[in-house]
């Protein structure tokens, strides 16, 4: 099973029932230089900022989980966007 | 099983021998509307050039997939990063 696939999976489970308009960003840095400084926090701005420019993000609607260890690090954002119907 | 885990571990097995910067990335949307004109072929382009500000990235080691559902989009974006030794 290809990552997609389990990725689809996962989040089948609970999306099913409820009709909510959500983003789920993840990225995955495999480092090979260890030394450099990191910088998905910075990127995670930029692109929380790009999307900004498509869909209305509440920030307090953003949640984030950060994990790092010797050679990767994974950035993980969730994103409710807000009731589109309320919208123009 | 949260979904960092799952990603994570299908993640390690390829990557444990190739000491490879890499990046990936995952968008989905779950779309509450879907008469909306998807914005994702959009944000995939501005994400690459957000990311290009920070690592080199060649256009041919970016590879692609998007798929698409009633309900749900899946981009995935998956980048081989030049051997940075070689940079400054």
């Amino acid at each position: 099973m290809g990552l997609l696939d389990v990725f689809r999976a996962s989040r089948k489970k609970g999306s099913a029932a409820i009709a909510k308009e959500r983003l789920q960003i993840l990225v995955a840095h495999d480092r090979a230089f260890r030394n450099r400084p990191s910088y998905l926090p910075k990127l995670q701005q930029e692109i929380l900022e790009v999307i900004r420019k498509y869909v209305e993000v509440d920030l307090d609607a953003v949640s984030v989980n950060y994990e790092q260890d010797d050679d990767q690090e994974l950035l993980e954002l969730n994103i409710v966007l807000p009731d589109a119907a309320a919208r123009s």
